[in-house]
């Protein structure tokens, strides 16, 4: 038993579509958020710009006497696993491998496709990661820079026909290679998932990384016994490097439930 | 005369379409940009963190001897002026004034839309100002937050049907209230001007505020007799708080030249 808070961070905040199922999934854990608002996003970013940020993030969140780390952001998990694990003595879950292996078990035709940010699809992690597993299986993965802010401009924007369009504009190539599955590669295609899905047919099985990150997470705190015990009261804690007010809407959204504690702090300074 | 070099800054790269006027108009004037990628955007970001870079980006362009600095930034312009003039001591110009100017003159039917991220569009700062110049003009405004990041994709992002979409979506309520003038309020609005103007029609008239900041500089140096004089050989220097891969093809295809000098610096130290 270990009644530690589980640390989680992204650039923005996307990384909620994954601490939400966490919460879901392990409703006694306490969780300590920190969304990089202030310098978001990570995607367009150049990759040493992303790994200075991503160890920032994580100095903080080791302030919180956190078990365990979880990279929800697509970007700095495929640009900075590495550094981060170097950094760290405790177990890091990132969204990139739960993500791609799903994506294999589930696709029958063999051909995937895959969607992120810019960062992310240049890294090439999915490819390396699906083609590691099944050698067989040929990968699609297409970039969509403007999916994080078209998320970012708030749930109006989520369904409407600008989102259609741009999906469409991103999608229509993966749907002419006629992939079986598609891994949404980044923390917020989540919610997105009504035009992506509309755009690619039924016939295309989508992967959220958020989903499968929190079934990676509780897959390593069961093996090494460090769940939370039963009577845990679990806490949330929420830190942003923008202003609170900027956060909690959005965070409310969300997880469609009030937020008791957000703060915010001077990232730059860790 | 004065031979030092003018300091520029922006959230980015949209400030190169002020350097690109200023060049223009000024050929014999060395320049000093700095545009803060690493962070960007700003305008989607809360007034105390646009207020902290902006002060920041301020302190880099002070170490090169600059005799003036221009915010070549709405966001920063409309948020961060009165601080920024705290904090130092040669001429600033800023874009919003500039632009408030010439639509003010440029209207005949006394509608005036302004355009801009949703930092400049909630301080009102254009509004402010158009009305301080005239207050029997009715102003209309308009946040656009997806059309910086569509800039940033890229120029073959800037004419396409989505961008058409993405404007016809944002300004047709302008479209609607009749307006005469409609101010670009935002230094990466001009490379959209195509998408712009077609959905606004040929009888409202464009203001790029990035052109009157340009004039504002001239009018302010020939008015000190700050002017370089004729002999100065300019020297362009170009810095980013991103990679410096990152923005070189941008900054080439903003400004039809190559580049000559551009680094990378770390302006969280400032």
């Amino acid at each position: 038993m270990d009644n530690r808070p589980i640390g989680i961070f992204d650039s923005g905040l996307g990384g909620l579509t994954v601490l939400k199922e966490i919460r879901a999934l392990m409703p006694k854990e306490s969780l300590v958020y920190f969304g990089d608002s202030g310098r978001a996003p990570y995607g367009t970013k150049s990759r040493e710009t992303v790994i200075k940020y991503t160890l920032q993030d994580v100095r903080f969140l080791l302030k919180h006497d956190i078990k365990m780390i979880v990279v929800a952001c697509n970007t700095a998990s495929a640009l900075s696993l590495e550094k981060i694990k170097e950094n760290v003595d405790v177990p890091v879950v990132e969204v990139i491998k739960p993500g791609a292996l799903t994506g294999v078990k589930s696709t029958r035709n063999k051909k995937i496709g895959v969607i992120g940010t810019p960062a992310t699809i240049n890294s090439r992690a999915y490819e390396k990661e699906i083609k590691r597993l099944d050698e067989s299986i040929q990968v699609f993965s297409k970039a969509c820079p403007l999916f994080v802010p078209l998320v970012e401009e708030g749930p109006e924007w989520w369904e409407n026909e600008v989102a259609y369009k741009i999906a469409l504009e991103y999608l229509s190539s993966l749907r002419n290679e006629k992939i079986d599955t598609l891994v949404l590669g980044c923390t917020h295609y989540p919610l997105l998932q009504k035009v992506i899905s509309s755009v690619m047919g039924d016939g295309v099985n989508l992967v959220s990384s958020a989903y499968e990150a929190a079934k990676a997470v509780k897959k390593i705190l069961d093996k090494n016994e460090m769940n939370s015990d039963e009577k845990n009261k679990p806490i949330y804690k929420y830190y942003t490097s923008d202003s609170v007010e900027k956060f909690k809407p959005f965070c409310s959204a969300i997880l469609n439930d009030e937020i008791i504690s957000v703060e915010k702090i001077d990232i730059e300074k860790y």
